[in-house]
């Protein structure tokens, strides 16, 4: 990373002009793990901060074939017909062990990719399960700062990489498709309450009719839920991402969203304790990059480690030496 | 907490004597985020650790609506009439935000948990999406240093709660419904990739053929994958938990795996690895309840926080000086 990287200059100016390239080379830069390189990260970050901000952020979720990629293609094309800047946060979709997908996964999103209106950056291969790497909150804002007013950020199912998103987004999508049997099967009721809006995609040919149904199943089950505390009612949807089928309605619904939540006040609140999330997360993050790259660490934990394997040592007794050796040792660093 | 909490010598004997009022203390105990409750675990933990390690620790995962607490219920009977000395550390269905369950759940395990031979332990409510607490390895290590000889640790769905437990057991069992259409559908490859068996659940009365078929599905399917460094394929099997059918072959099929590993060196391996993981989750946790455990830093944030909330400051700068500010101060503390 470190001889092809660019200067802080290069890299601001790249990102303000709204240059592909250096976006992404910035991206590549914000999620190295090198000091040096974090270093440089935050303060391009710092630098083009005051620019980011201004677009709407929407997180889309669903379990692996659910047609997430068809979705957010048909309706990122929408988008960018409409005038938009599009920026789509994808996840990888190979697995962390074996190199392809059972399923054949073809190449993802290929015509929206090949758009010069949107720009589609995947998440590194061997982030964490689900696709949300530690900096894609760094990567949206970079995107915002070159000029992406719409920003798409794709996580596969149900866990926690969704309430990292929902804490980095202004809108939550959840996408489902209309299913024999239990209609809430794979996705857990806790991502379901989160979800600012549920559509059930597929919804074509043979399957309106199952679609109808499921919206009004899941409107009634919705109905359970309290009321947010932004005055939102999830709203229930269906779609077909494959057909262009209901995806004007879908971004009316967004936009009628944005301008009740500005309305209310609640848009700009919860942006608010999303930066105090940020600052937590990063404070967390820095403290353990810093313990890992201190040298007395490393040397350290290379000594301990057979006795922590064969248990001699205990790891929770071992955790606590290092670390107060690690703040010890800050006197001198 | 504090106030009812014991002395390091009564959880000590306590636990080592199998007192199960003493062992959900400890437990408790373990999860408290209080400074001086977490000391005093450290320390109990310490002592009770030579005790634990002899267990065969499982791990079983499936999406809502699988079956998971009756499979558990029927195999973890079978496994007390075999004479093991079963604890089960079960996640809580109630999710995060709506009190109630939306499908309606009754009160779990009831059968095994009025089971004197079983210890069943709920997650803390609030704990992750996924029912993962962070806690879950020291619970677990505190069952076996209480006598208890197989631990099932139960998870929900498809995500990083996987993870966490794949690292902490021995075996991951993962429970599927042989479904209409995609077969994958709602677990993602990740997960699958992880298993040591895939158990087709509910495979009684109309479903048994479905059943077979899903098991010849999964079957095909897993042979895509690259065999496992340790030598074991991933068994494909069916079940009904309900019924009672089929579990004792997964039993005898997680014997066989037991033996296998531990004669391949594997088991051991796997452990050792573990014990190393878990040094470093102690020295995040450590690090991250240190940060905010200091007076000066809680006042910092306190001072900060509105002009982080409103974007004047921004979130990694201020991080970064709260880090530093931090490290200094060791110097005096």
């Amino acid at each position: 990373m470190k001889k092809n990287r660019l200067s802080e200059e290069e890299y601001v100016n790249g990102i303000l002009h709204g240059d592909r390239v250096t976006l992404s080379r910035a991206i590549t830069l914000v999620e190295s793990s090198l000091p040096s390189d974090q270093q440089l990260a935050e303060k391009v970050m710092e630098r083009v901060l005051p620019f980011s901000g201004k677009s709407i952020r929407i997180g889309v979720t669903g379990v692996p074939g659910v047609g997430k990629s068809t979705f957010i293609e048909s309706f990122g094309k929408l988008l960018v017909e409409k005038g938009f800047k599009l920026a789509v946060l994808a996840i990888d979709p190979s697995s962390q062990k074996s190199q392809g997908s059972i399923l054949g996964d073809k190449t993802r999103m290929e015509n929206l990719a090949s758009d010069k209106r949107a720009y589609i950056r995947p998440s590194p291969a061997g982030a964490a399960l689900g696709g949300v790497s530690a900096k894609t909150r760094e990567a949206m804002l970079l995107c915002e700062a070159a000029g992406f007013n719409v920003i798409l950020i794709e996580t596969v199912g149900v866990g926690q990489s969704e309430i990292a998103v929902k804490g980095m987004v202004d809108f939550f999508l959840l996408l489902m498709l209309a299913g024999a049997g239990d209609e809430l099967q794979g996705i857990k009721k806790g991502i379901i309450e989160m979800c600012d809006a549920l559509v059930i995609n597929k919804a074509d040919q043979e399957n309106v009719e199952a679609a109808k149904r499921a919206k009004k199943e899941y409107s009634n089950a919705l109905h359970l839920f309290q009321a947010k505390e932004n005055g939102w009612f999830p709203k229930v949807m269906i779609c077909s991402g494959l057909m262009n089928i209901g995806l004007e309605e879908i971004w009316e619904m967004i936009e009628q969203y944005v301008l009740k939540m500005k309305d209310n006040g609640f848009f700009e609140r919860n942006r608010q304790e999303q930066r105090i999330n940020w600052m937590h997360e990063h404070i967390r993050f820095l403290l353990e990059s810093k313990i890992y790259q201190s040298e007395t660490i490393k040397k350290k934990i290379q000594d301990i480690l057979p006795e922590i394997k064969n248990g001699n040592y205990s790891a929770i007794a071992k955790a606590r030496e290092l670390v107060d050796l690690f703040l010890q040792k800050q006197k001198g660093e």
